[in-house]
């Protein structure tokens, strides 16, 4: 019978296998999981709350490798400590297709990763939704129910990430004293030693955004395990700076930038399994070491059957709630409420901005999704996203309420976003200016990529803000934000397509939506009320070309957006004085258009019709639609200050324009 | 004759200035410029070097108004110390359209704008590229030529931004003495009191990166002078926590958030001249005020005579050197390199990534072009940006280096890069991954709106960078860019185009590009030397149709971008196989190519010819050269992680697919 299983044995399993995966893969990054295999070591053993055999139980911890380059590391971890998606397989297949261990750990495809890293910062900002999801969940069910901790493994790159510090004043402010982070100390970014770059002082700067601050020697397992213990005290977020030597174990590459990225070759491994005395063959774990860490794996299943007992003791009410919120199933009843609001708008036909429509559908829904959170980004008064049921706001040391000041940290704010949505019970939705969609674009690609279901209520949605001028006016926003995958970007016209938007977003389950509502005053366009959901077809047709023209055969089609369909609506009245048969086709969301049948598109688009289209941003994408014949009305530059009806004349966004395009091409 | 004017006297000359324009325009933020008019008084009228009748003058103080919704104070601050572009005219129609007076303070717009803010954040991190070119060029001509401070007026949301990390912390660690932020501490943001948000210890965090830091009364004249003059002593970057009531002087609404972005009204107007015995009408400035701030305005025209002394004294080539840069002239030669160049590439016909191709540019132009300075956002060696000519690097206290560690701050490089090339003398161009554009998009779109020669050399450019997987690989990111208004997009086919990519990015002065280049290595296909610049005009045909087939007709148009124009070679080889008459374009930048005449274009595209478009990004967009008729071959969705041969046959971006295309549509 072998000895008991070291700590040395088991870090340098992590170690070996990243070492014998990023070899056969010929790519990948073995510093990371070399440096910090002795901290995650410690973490795993000894306090991480956990269960391998039950991966997605609700109140484990949750680790979030922000580091997302070092994936073996967490992978390693996973196949150690024996979740059953990761088998040895998977690791000797690193970085294949096919398999689940991608180059960067992706949520869904292992159970292990609570969320998708890589881009750096943005796991660490995930985290403070995490910490605060936690918080929150904890205010409404209890700590019996709801009590975790999140652990972030973060380096260099993320804590100088500007998106680093968003997050990290965001739970300094909130206090989430459940936030630990450590620090992969190793004085080496790519470019060599981290001095060619930066001088901060990182425990100073966590320390001066509210957090406790803490060190040790990365290496040293008591002194690990001494500052997590002191961490998990605190009444605020920690930092750990773990010093630490990247590639540790290499031995001659060790503490350089060459080992960063790169596979080790044959003769630095041989010398790495010699100097550590680790006589196996690639990918082979001894079984005392294997044996070790599977203890560690179920080490948490005694306190997951204690949890179920808790949880157990819920109210049935509670318990229902619970599970369905964490399961992200709506509650019943709230589609009638937003069919009773749709009734409403259409009677009684008010002119508002579509911003203003959003408040008033956010008071709808909010009421009825309990679950739903809101927020800005310091634009709660513009952005117009706080409602009754939301108030009051989530504060240091009270998270019973459900709406955040995220402050002016928009990147920030989507991606702790990402992190409430991840952990579980909670719809977040948050507020800024379209335009600041661009500071934010990072992490919604992150919620389209994790199937996140985030609102982004973006308004001021095109040069319409008009006198805040071109620094404000998006352009090119809503193009990006329509040319990245899975994400529903919606444009309404009015009050009740903005009450069908939210209606198909809160349906959209498996993906992030953009609203972009207008500043300015919009007629109510769908003066009849319909029970289907027309937005949700992404497009329709709005006004048929009257009959008595051309012998009720269309002639043109007006597409059109938000704003813009009233304008098309008048340029359709302008082309009938001419005897011109036009339709205008209302199109909220091109995504969920663009998954319809080929023969309904063909009937909205007018096959054969002359096609214009119409947006007060730029034109860039229209092509889609009107093809190479068509004509868009837009923007093809940045915008201008002034107000915004002069601004729609000086760029000749107009019913004349509109109609005038279509004349010419008939 | 009237007492000479006081401080108090000449503050209010800003406040009610400000007052009065917002309201006339009816929009507008009188909050900062009523809060921040003491400090402004007391840097225009005591320390900033500047002369208002020269107002381009080489060697003066910067003045970056970061908080740039307060621009009234910029405006008020240039007609009050006689700026010819700036009358009473301008302010009385501030926010209108035709006038100078945007809403924020654009570049190009007022000389007193050193750079366009409003986008939060902005300002200063472009003022850290300001103070670094300040550095560099006084390494190059010496503290008698250059010689000048810059100046930062930052409010809350600019701190809390995430670039105002990386701008101050790459700050910091170059040790930019010359660098001062003035901070509006008035503890509101938009929301409310910025304790809803945060509670950051600003000058903690300052001195964590580096910084001196220090506090003054923003509304006593005095404490702030000591402060300023504290500051100028400094050996590293200061902040100046001015502590201030936002809105001062308005009796019922200072000091509340309320007065943050929205005219004053009537009442409280009237109550804040009462207040402040300001018995003038709208837009007077009575003439003592106005002639001590003319004054002011006139303060620096000596300094700027005894700096033109000092100029004249240099040798003559230096002094030509000098001027060439500062005007953006580039020096005579440098093309000659750039096509002796594509000649040996031509001739040698390597087998090349184009990121190595570019480095090969790179070495050309920078020997050729003194003032182009390098750098990457941490990913030197995988960017290739670095050369013989760049290096050494810059470094704090030497600044004599064309090479920049920007670190892991890609937002902060590309707004340090605006502010390096704002000042003058120099062309800077920096390297990332393509998809970390999204990272730094914010910051890009200010290069193009102030129409800066930047230089964003973006690596990794498809799924063809394999393994990383999809969070590193871009899909959305490049229609991003080509949305973006005034950006020159690049994505070159081979080391060819590469090398004319860079020459018709280094004439476009007058706006940023972008080149997108291949981890993988792509053959020479451009292997007839041509003395023309073909990428210069965007697109062209690269291979015709073979004159053997089709009776020399050609049926089929393939067009094709960077990595994906070999492809496209191969599927015209299979199409001719089937007897199928094909041409190639490539089309290396659509900007160029959407500028040429129409005959040209539908010469390239084939008028008539089945079009089919193929490149391993997303295809958002590409209808408009394909149309509704044509197919585009690429990516619908996000990546994944394997080889990158491997990823183009799962994805079917091959040449088989496109030949395919192309039959299934004749």
């Amino acid at each position: 019978m072998t000895a008991p299983a070291t700590h040395a044995e088991m870090a340098n399993a992590i170690r070996f296998l990243a070492v014998d995966a990023i070899e056969k893969a010929k790519s990948g990054h073995p510093g990371m999981p070399m440096g910090m295999a002795d901290v995650a070591t410690v973490l795993f053993t000894r306090f991480m709350k956990f269960d391998a055999q039950a991966p997605k139980w609700v109140d484990r911890d949750r680790f979030i490798l922000s580091a997302g380059h070092g994936s073996m590391l967490l992978y390693a971890l996973g196949y150690l400590t024996g979740y059953a998606d990761l088998d040895i397989e998977q690791i000797k297949n690193f970085r294949q297709l096919g398999y689940r261990t991608a180059g960067h750990p992706e949520f869904g495809h292992v159970d292990i990763a609570d969320t998708t890293t890589g881009p750096l910062g943005q796991g660490i900002a995930n985290a403070t939704g995490f910490a605060l999801a936690e918080a929150m969940q904890a205010a409404r069910y209890g700590q019996d129910v709801v009590n975790h901790y999140t652990y972030v493994v973060a380096g260099d790159g993320c804590l100088m990430e500007g998106i680093s510090q968003e997050a990290i004043t965001l739970a300094g402010h909130l206090k989430l004293a459940k936030l630990i982070v450590l620090w992969d100390d190793n004085h080496i970014c790519i470019d060599g030693d981290t001095a060619l770059s930066t001088s901060d002082d990182q425990r100073a700067r966590f320390a001066a955004a509210g957090w406790n601050t803490d060190a040790c020697d990365g290496h040293n397992p008591d002194d690990i395990a001494r500052a997590i213990e002191a961490a998990r005290k605190s009444d605020r977020p920690t930092l750990i700076a773990c010093r630490t030597t990247i590639g540790k174990g290499a031995p001659t590459k060790a503490g350089s930038e060459k080992i960063h990225g790169a596979p080790l070759g044959g003769d630095e491994i041989k010398a790495a399994r010699e100097a550590a005395n680790w006589n196996y063959e690639p990918f082979e774990v001894p079984a005392h070491v294997l044996a070790a860490w599977r203890a560690a794996g179920s080490r948490g299943s005694a306190e997951r059957t204690a949890w179920e007992g808790r949880f157990g003791k819920l109210d049935l009410s509670r318990k229902a709630e619970f599970e369905r919120t964490q399961d992200g199933r709506l509650p019943a009843g709230w589609q009638d409420a937003i069919a009773a609001f749709k009734q409403k708008i259409s009677t009684d036909q008010p002119k508002v901005a579509t911003r203003k429509a959003s408040q008033d559908v956010l008071e709808v829904v909010t009421a009825a999704i309990p679950e739903m959170i809101g927020g800005s980004a310091d634009l709660t008064h513009s952005n117009l996203t706080n409602t009754k049921a939301c108030a009051p706001s989530v504060k240091a040391g009270d998270y019973s309420g459900r709406y955040i000041h995220y402050g002016i940290r928009e990147h920030g704010m989507a991606a702790a976003m990402n992190g409430l949505s991840l952990h579980g019970g909670f719809i977040p939705y948050g507020g800024t200016f379209l335009i600041f969609a661009n500071y934010l674009w990072p992490a919604l690609r992150m919620s389209a990529m994790m199937e996140q279901r985030v609102l982004y209520v973006l308004t001021h949605d095109s040069i319409g803000l008009g006198e805040d001028g071109p620094t404000h006016q998006p352009i090119e926003t809503l193009a990006a934000l329509r040319a990245t995958p899975n994400v529903l970007v919606f444009r309404p016209a009015d009050a009740v397509e903005t009450a069908e938007a939210y209606e198909a977003a809160l349906l959209n389950a498996k993906g992030p939506s953009v609203f972009a509502l207008s500043r300015q005053n919009l007629p109510t366009l769908r003066t009849k009320h319909t029970v289907e959901n027309l937005t949700a077809k992404g497009g329709y047709v709005l006004a048929e070309a009257a009959k008595e023209l051309n012998g009720g055969k269309r002639q043109v089609t007006l597409i059109a957006t938000g704003s813009e369909v009233s304008l098309a609506m008048e340029a359709r009245k302008l082309l009938a004085d001419k005897g011109v048969a036009a339709a205008v086709v209302s199109l909220p969301c091109w995504e969920l258009f663009d998954r319809q049948s080929k023969e309904y598109r063909a009937s909205v688009l007018g096959e054969g019709s002359v096609r214009v289209a119409v947006e007060a941003l730029g034109t860039f994408g229209w092509e889609r639609y009107v093809g190479l014949d068509g004509a868009v009305v837009g923007m093809t530059g940045f915008g201008a200050s002034a107000p915004a009806d002069k601004l729609y004349q000086h760029f000749g966004i107009t019913a004349e324009a509109v109609a005038d395009a279509a004349l010419a091409r008939l």
